[in-house]
Order: C-alpha cells, then sequence, then structure tokens
C-alpha cells in the first residue's frame, strides 16, 4: 500500500525530464517565436505523462535502462501533444489542460505549423538518441504505424454515424483506433528499447491496447461526471459537447423513448446547464455508470493478465499499480 | 542539344515510379475513404517531380543506383505534397494544379488530417525501403531537419515586414527556408543513398541549395508573366496575391513615387486586370524581370561550378541540364 503512492511522484519526476527533452529542440536561436511558444504551450503547462512512463516502465520490466528508452519517451509525448494540437483546430475546442487552446491563442496557422513542428521534432528526438539503429528504426516505424491510426481514427470520429446509431461496437473500434493505438506503441516502443524478446514485446503490445481502453473508458465517466476542479470543465460537459462516449451510449440504449428525449436535447448544444444535469442524472439512474466501470475493470484485469509473461520486477509492479490507479482514478 | 529533349521523358517515367510508390500506402482496405482520396488528390493530379529526380540523379552522380534511392526519392515528393496541404489552408489558396485544394473540395478538417497522414507516410516509405539501417537514419534526419526549416519558413513568411520594408536579403533569406532547403535535402538524400563521400554530399547540398533558389526566382517570374495555359491562372497573379517576389521588390526599390503607388494599387486586393496588367507593363519596363533572370541565371551558375567534384557521368549530365533547363523555362 505505500507503494500507491509513490506513483505520482514518479510521474512528476519523469515529467520534468520529459518536459526538458522535449523543450531542448524547441528554443533555438533566431527562428520564429510565435511557432515555437505555440508548439510549447500544452507541454509547458502539464500533461500527465502516462505514454513516456509506460515507455519506461516496459523498457525496464523487460531488463532496459531508462535512458535506452528516455528519447523515445519523449517522442511518444510530443506524438501525443502535436496530435492535440491538431485535434482541437478540427474539434474547435477553446480549453486544454485549463489553458486556450493553441489555435484559439495563435489562430489556426500556427496552430497547423507547430503540430507539424512537433511532429518533425518525433522524429528528430528518436533519431539524436542513442539506440542502435536496427531498434531505432523498429521504434520509428511503430511510432510511424501509430500516426496512421490516429489520423484514420480522428477522420473516422468526425465521419461517425449518428448517435442514435451508435452502438458500443463502434464505440471500442473507435477507442481502439484513436487512444488505445498510442498507449500500445508507448509499450512496443518501451520493450524494442529495452531488448526484449518477441513474445514480450507482443505482450506488452497487447496489455497496452487493452488497459488504453480501459483508460479512455474511465475518461468517459469523468467526462460526465468530473466538474471544474479536476477536468477544468462543468459537470456534465461531454453531454454538452454531444460526444459519443460508452455512458451515453449505454444509456440511450437503455432508456424510455421519453427518457431518450430528454439525453437528446441535452446533447442538442443549446441546453442550459439544469437541462444537462437532469440528463446527467438519468444517465446515472439508468445504470450507464455502473456499467461503465464494470467494463473498465474487466478491460484492465484482461490487460493486466497478458503481464504474466513478464518476470517480477519493481517496473512491472509499477505498471500494474498504474492500471490500478487508472480504474480508481474517479470512483 | 539531343539530350536535353530526354529530361521530359525521364521526368515522367520517373513521375509514374515514383506515384505507384506513393499510392501504394494510401489504398489501404477498410479505411476511412475521403481522408485517403485527400491525400492521393495532389499527386493524382501531377507535380513536376524536381525533387525526386534529384535525388534520384544525385544518387546515380556518386555511384549508386535509382533503385536504392526511389523510397526516399518518394518520401521527398510525400514531404512536398503535404507541405502544399497545409501551406493551402493556411493561405487560404483554392486552386492547386489547376484543380481545387485539398480543403477547398474536402473541408479544413480533412485536409489538416491528409497532410498528416502523407507526413507519416514520408517516414513510412523510407522505413520500409532497404537502405542500410544507418543510412536510413541519416536520410530520415536529413528529411526532418528540412521539414523543421519548412514550417519556420513557413511563419516567418506569414510574418514578413510588410512589403515596404521587404529588401532582396530578407527574400532571399526566406527562399532558402521555405524553398531551397528541400533541394538540398534530396541532393544530400541522394548522395547518402548512392554511398557518396562526404564531400560529394556536402558538395550536392551546396549545389542543390543554389539552384534551389535559382528555381524560384525563375517562379517568380512565371508568377508575374506567365498566364493560364502555363500556370492555371491569369497574368499577373503573384501581382493580384500581394507576393513579395523578387522582380516586385526590386520594382519597388527601383520606382518613382507615382510608380510606387500603381504597383501597390495593383497589390491591394481590390485591384482589377487592367490595373494588374499595367503594373506588370510598369514592373517589365523597370527591368527588374530582367533583373531577375541575370539573377537566377548567376545562382545556377553558382550552383553548376559545386558540381566540378563529381565525376564525369551521364547522372551528372542530366542534373546539369535540369539546371539548364530550370533557368531556360520561360524565357
Amino acid at each position: 500500500m505505500t507503494k500507491s503512492s509513490d506513483l505520482p511522484e514518479e510521474l512528476q519526476r519523469l515529467a520534468v525530464k520529459i518536459k526538458t527533452l522535449i523543450q531542448r529542440n524547441l528554443n533555438p536561436e533566431g527562428a520564429p517565436e510565435p511557432l515555437y511558444e505555440a508548439s510549447r504551450h500544452l507541454t509547458s503547462v502539464g500533461g500527465k505523462m502516462l505514454r513516456p512512463y509506460l515507455a519506461v516502465k516496459t523498457c525496464e520490466a523487460v531488463g532496459g535502462r531508462e535512458e535506452d528508452v528516455m528519447p523515445a519517451a519523449a517522442a511518444l509525448e510530443l506524438l501525443h501533444t502535436f496530435t492535440l494540437i491538431h485535434d482541437d483546430i478540427i474539434d474547435n475546442d477553446q480549453t486544454r489542460r485549463g489553458v486556450p487552446t493553441v489555435h484559439s491563442r495563435w489562430g489556426i496557422p500556427v496552430a497547423i505549423l507547430a503540430g507539424d513542428l512537433l511532429f518533425a521534432n518525433v522524429y528528430r528526438t528518436v533519431l539524436e538518441g542513442s539506440l542502435p539503429p536496427e531498434r531505432a528504426i523498429r521504434v520509428l516505424s511503430i511510432i510511424t504505424e501509430a500516426t496512421v491510426k490516429l489520423c484514420e481514427g480522428q477522420v473516422l470520429d468526425m465521419t461517425f454515424p449518428n448517435l442514435q446509431e451508435v452502438g458500443e461496437k463502434d464505440y471500442l473500434k473507435m477507442v481502439g483506433w484513436k487512444t488505445s493505438c498510442l498507449f500500445k506503441a508507448a509499450a512496443e516502443v518501451g520493450g524494442i528499447a529495452g531488448g526484449g524478446t518477441e513474445k514480450q514485446i507482443s505482450a506488452l503490445g497487447s496489455f497496452a491496447e487493452f488497459a488504453g481502453i480501459g483508460f479512455q473508458i474511465v475518461d468517459d465517466i469523468l467526462g460526465l461526471t468530473a466538474d471544474k476542479t479536476k477536468l477544468g470543465k462543468p459537470v456534465g460537459s461531454d453531454i454538452r459537447e454531444g460526444k459519443k462516449t460508452l455512458p451515453i451510449i449505454h444509456a440511450l440504449n437503455n432508456a424510455s423513448q421519453s427518457q431518450k428525449a430528454v439525453i437528446h436535447r441535452a446533447m442538442g448544444g443549446n441546453a442550459n446547464q439544469k437541462e444537462i444535469l437532469a440528463a446527467k442524472d438519468l444517465i446515472v439512474s439508468l445504470g450507464s455508470i455502473e456499467y461503465t466501470k464494470r467494463k473498465a475493470q474487466r478491460y484492465v484485469e484482461d490487460a493486466k493478465r497478458r503481464l504474466d509473461v513478464l518476470p517480477e520486477s519493481t517496473a512491472k509492479d509499477s505498471i500494474i499499480e498504474l492500471c490500478n490507479l487508472l480504474v480508481l482514478r474517479e470512483f
């Protein structure tokens, strides 16, 4: 039980190192300052650093050292940040991590280019690292394939069928595409950088894929129940934004016609906070939060079982602890 | 003199191969079709393929084979296309290669993602190629650094001082950043893929940097004097769009107050075709086209001299021929 209090500190320690690595290439002399300010913006205000953490711990879990994987871990955070900047333009989101999004502060042109610059830095950071060429190439391939998936996922999301027609299966496909592919990449990158066997690398990938789905599902609960102090947004923000999340899908599948109408009205974009809270309470009373929690727990348990192929180690314990924290973080 | 008629055919032959390589990864099963349609759009309608050609010929000029450099050559074209898609969003351009730009046809969100997808494919194409790992890594580093320069150049362009204050020096700095850095990268990539010596790779880089500046300067003349059949735009399109090109900068530096007023009025965005043609004729009469031609020729001559370190070969002849064609293409 003492261990579980170490994780936030560990993440904090790692965040400092990763930020230093990321920002090393984002302060050049004589370059256009707005571009670099914009590209540093989201990293300078935070980021949970879950992907770098996963890369470091999976590297250690197969016998590698933290320093072997650090540049690749920073690259994963850069990739995540680049997609956030472009996705915020696409979704026209105004706030991220409690601050204005890059495009709402610097405009769309600079935000597009800041994203592109970070994307280039994904590769630069790995290429400047000290991995043996064969491993570096494999790491870059994994990162590249994950990026392709992320682009595809974002378009799928935009062209997603109307809420009425979205089933749980569509939802899970989307989550795989948009979120868990980067967790999967992080764990595989860690395994490769640490010199793991093929069996270990593959198990780590599957582990992170399932854990990533669990993570996203928990995020969906937070998007419904968390308030400004936790999310930087009022309670029910996912309802307000009309997002197709698992609890909302479950509620609609289990609601009466009149209950459906309440939820749809709240998601229409013109609802007031009272209507949104009523919809949220309805979703809770339909058991959708409980259902979603159980689902998240099941994914995380499945994920943890994949780790059986790894020898016991403190790194493995840290990974399991991260999983537990993910599912516990708000219920 | 017979040789100079081979170049268009050579470019044509290469274009077919490069397109095949590029499109191989842009037709996946089950992926969101609008994203892939959008990402194939500009390549399917054309592209001069100058950067791939340069990479192939520089590879051969140091003793390598075409197949060694083909994936990297395709990657350079992908990189060029990706930047065109994002730059067209940024500049709000509606037409490119005689067809609607990607964002004007598929919307900004899909265009951002199509660009990102092509960017990921830049790396994928090199990583899937058969270069030895050390060379692949060096090629990727060069491509990455060129991308950083391109992003910086685009922001510099956006924050360029008002036309009144732009001097030739600012202009040349911008051209280096925005255009010639990719030519330089293409030649270095060719030299590396072909196994050239450090001296050869460096000479090829300098050659292409100067030739790229010459190429951009000639483009500036075309943007002023070419018509719809050549450019897909009416005569004087750069004046209409208020672009800060070398002939316009030269003309403003050599015009009387009343002549300056004519040019500024034509560039204001609300001018009619008669006013634009009057400004164009004025720029011609001020000797600015002739001045710009001489400047382009000087850059290309400088560029060719850098090739002296290379042994004689048909590839070297082809590179020189490309240079000559570039400067000759419209005057």
